[in-house]
């Protein structure tokens, strides 16, 4: 059954990936793109989301570009990984279509009203900042949704203080907002997305495939991977975003395991930990999951099955 | 000069009170009323807004029900100051027309984006969740308005902790927001509304007004007296909401100083202190001020005015 | 009848003319100085007590090192206000005699236990680490002391941020301690000491004694003055150490109000605020007081007489 | 070569277990045994150590009590783990001699301070008020032990929270304070006690020493597992505190690894949580390390052979 999804990201190498994936995998259909700050400002990862669009030849799905900052917390972006323009690497092209004149917020909360219930997934890749603002906005719309896949969080995993993940600790109230509403939740965290790491056999294989996007990939791995390496000591570089897509093709491509999860607030060493309480067994209205163990060679079947199906790319 | 203003609040007595001052006010337009949970559930003080509406007669006014509960935190009501209904003491007639359909939100960034720049005053009475959410969904319209006074917080004084008041304590994340947002800001703390006390002397006069809207804002005083007594050991109840309006109608009805402030959100015993730093003359840029001390007769004669001019209505 | 008093104090300027009221004040016996990290380092600030006792010919009485640090934060000092020496300003005599080679605490609570309950009175003028570890090395003090008098803190003036005093904040978790412990306890705060300034006619007063010690004193307000002018904008300087010995003298010196107070361990912007609940009257085993108005005239004489008793002294 | 060693506990089952292993084991030197509360009161917990040493017939070294209450926070006992005595299950005998008439702090800085330089280990099996309060008191202690081995934290692992450990987080400032001087530190946590279940295969070679030590203990390990079965769905109890004494005496019956740590003091989800930092190599400086994988049978085997040294003792 065909998957409908909100893409919700602030492009970043690993989110564009996530877009090529959604957008060639037949059992995605993309509603929409919604763009926040984090990886680089609002402006830049709008441009490369309209960027990708056009070397993938994404056409007829709205893009929007969301919020600006997080809710209460100074701007924090990430350049060590993601380099100036958000997606250093590939020479981008100028887009083909210009951003919905609606704020993302509003799209997302349209997208989902206008849908039957339990259809539409939100998948927020990026700072949770647009989907909390449209959870407060808009309260209908966790009960509408299917379901919540966010790449985010770690529960023993941190990137960006011990213990504490970038999209999270950008913007910790909004993620304390989405992870307690009740609508279920699957954290596709760094415990998970350390193991989707794009080793040489993966690199191999995008090769193969030989189109411009595929190159595209390779020349975001390449920047990613150096990048990865310098900054947080990483052979391969891991490919964060593409596996809470994956998680909505398809969830045996990895384990998941039913866990309370809030966000901290208030901690000074542990401020955007996604805590998770693993003491005992989860209470029987436990909304949230986390995902454990990856099939590496499944979800790089994925994304290389993705790439062949978008084929051939002239910009 | 007329300002114009809207008037976002939690009806509650002194929210009713100052309704009325604002429309029977010559030097105020009333753009819009605007709701948020806060004295009682939204639901409630949606309903008791409508209904002042149709005691004091304002009509082609929209009037937008907002946010149901604050952008963090668990709810937080005030039962025991105004009573199950929000509006204790006078029966309530039913409302002469529907609230729009808009969102409070949305009709807050819709006035204030289409009228003319620094034309448009935001008077918030209640929690601050609306506003900062129209902030951060239109961040324009931070310099787009004239100033925002407020009604809330206290620079000595707290209600609802020891150094806290209600209106910031109940959403302290949204108060932050408003609080660090560059527009001119006054805040009508309880360091001047507790100079605002309805002594015998002020239910004389406005029984001396002898209109069933007179008689309307006898009855909330009476009923507000006799809980602000019990709840608070007062011995005529203080005023609070009117004092923002009557700041706006005439800035010179009380004494103001200009002073950094911020909102604090991790203390224990100090969550939702509105923090003003008193060390130093302020900064060139200081874009907050507090009300210090109240004209007590000058503010009661705009009240006793504005019921005058309303007149008589029948309900 | 004669007070005992430990006198825990950094000297500091105003610790210095503390020690001057303690020792010439016929009033107070002098059980003990004690010495702890504060205005300046440990061994600083307790050279300077040695100094200041030669100065004024304090015998007969022990003198103890305390703590070199707080209990949980890095040491703060503050050189902006008592300079590199921690009593900047007068040449400091070498010492007349060595510190007691017992701790701090452990001669705080020798001091105490081996005097009847409830006749000896804990004075603190400095970072209250060592009170706080001799409460919890021998609780048995708190039920004998007959109070603690602490210059610190206030509840509605801050000095080392917004809302927090320096003594208070410099190590809040030992006034955590030490306002939460069950003895009698005053707190002389800059609400009180920020009323004992050192004007010109006092000035002229102290001139007049013409000792050596009045002279000692003259310079150390000359210092102060020109210090807290430049980093507080005071016109004369507010001594407030002396305020917490002239309270023990003669309490009518000042008026006190009962209310409960506890420290913020927690806030942002609140760390080390001395939280006083002013709302209802005081519960019934209210513990706590704070000193609210100061007879200026009153308080200086204590200080003259004190210089006037102490008479000339050849160093 | 002979570990001496002051062993800081709080009995308790697992700090039963952990005496007799100090005591049978022949290359540990047992200089001091020192009480705090934590599993139960100070009183519980010093008789209860008082009466191990009658069952294991422990002579000669000074038993101390120490701190009744934590540094800042209140008492927090576990009686859902250790019983109203603190020591449920075996009756236990008068004790033979009583305590020292120091308290445990003095004993512990007068013990370390009276033995050569770098000769004696501190290991606490408790909350951590007596080793922050001597670390206080005595700075000198830091430098002058060989390290602290204490049971404690979790890097992974939580149990008084979904994050936190008990004896950490029942004093957390105190083990704020223990963890940030720089003593080498090892942290035997639940990650690592949570592998020394005492499983049947255990219980049996214990039954086999026959001895009424060894039969204290299974009495002991008997209630402790139904206590853990109950409150924490354990299948066998994880017998936490002699595994710190099990490392000291042979660090190779567990693996470890050097990492930062540094407790948190202000989150709310995490308070007491043991955050350490995997993400890089660590500091060259780095003086802490957690304990990682235990070889089960190598600790029990220390445990049996303890028993059998000890042999039969008659109360």
């Amino acid at each position: 059954m065909v998957k409908k999804i909100i893409l919700d990201c602030d492009p970043g190498h690993d989110d564009a990936i996530a877009m090529l994936l959604a957008h060639g995998n037949p059992n995605i259909e993309l509603l929409a793109v919604t763009t926040v700050v984090g990886n680089q400002t609002l402006e830049k990862v709008t441009r490369n989301a309209l960027a990708v669009a056009r070397i993938a030849n994404i056409t007829g799905v709205p893009f929007a570009a969301g919020s600006a900052r997080p809710l209460i917390r100074q701007i924090e972006i990430a350049p060590d990984i993601h380099g100036d323009s958000g997606l250093d690497g590939p020479v981008l092209p100028e887009p083909a279509f210009d951003v919905d004149s609606r704020h993302a917020v509003d799209l997302i909360i349209e997208t989902i009203m206008s849908h039957p219930p339990k259809t539409v997934t939100i998948v927020p890749t990026a700072g949770l900042t647009n989907i909390a603002l449209a959870a407060r906005l808009e309260p209908r719309i966790v009960e509408r949704v299917k379901e919540v896949v966010l790449m985010g969080g770690g529960y023993h995993v941190g990137n960006w203080s011990a213990v504490a993940e970038f999209n999270i600790k950008i913007d910790p109230e909004a993620a304390h907002i989405v992870f307690n509403e009740k609508w279920p939740l699957t954290m596709v965290g760094l415990d998970l997305t350390h193991q989707a790491l794009a080793t040489p056999e993966v690199v191999e294989k995008i090769k193969a495939v030989g189109t411009n996007p595929a190159k595209f990939v390779l020349e975001l791995l390449e920047f990613f991977g150096t990048m990865y390496k310098s900054a947080q000591g990483f052979d391969y570089p891991p490919v964060h975003d593409p596996c809470a897509v994956a998680y909505v093709i398809d969830p045996s491509v990895m384990t998941t395991q039913k866990v309370p999860i809030d966000i901290e607030l208030t901690g000074t060493l542990t401020l955007g930990m996604t805590v998770a309480d693993f003491r005992s067994p989860p209470p029987a209205d436990c909304h949230t999951q986390v995902a454990v163990k990856l099939d590496h060679q499944r979800f790089w079947d994925l994304i290389v099955d993705a790439l062949e199906r978008i084929g051939e790319v002239k910009v």
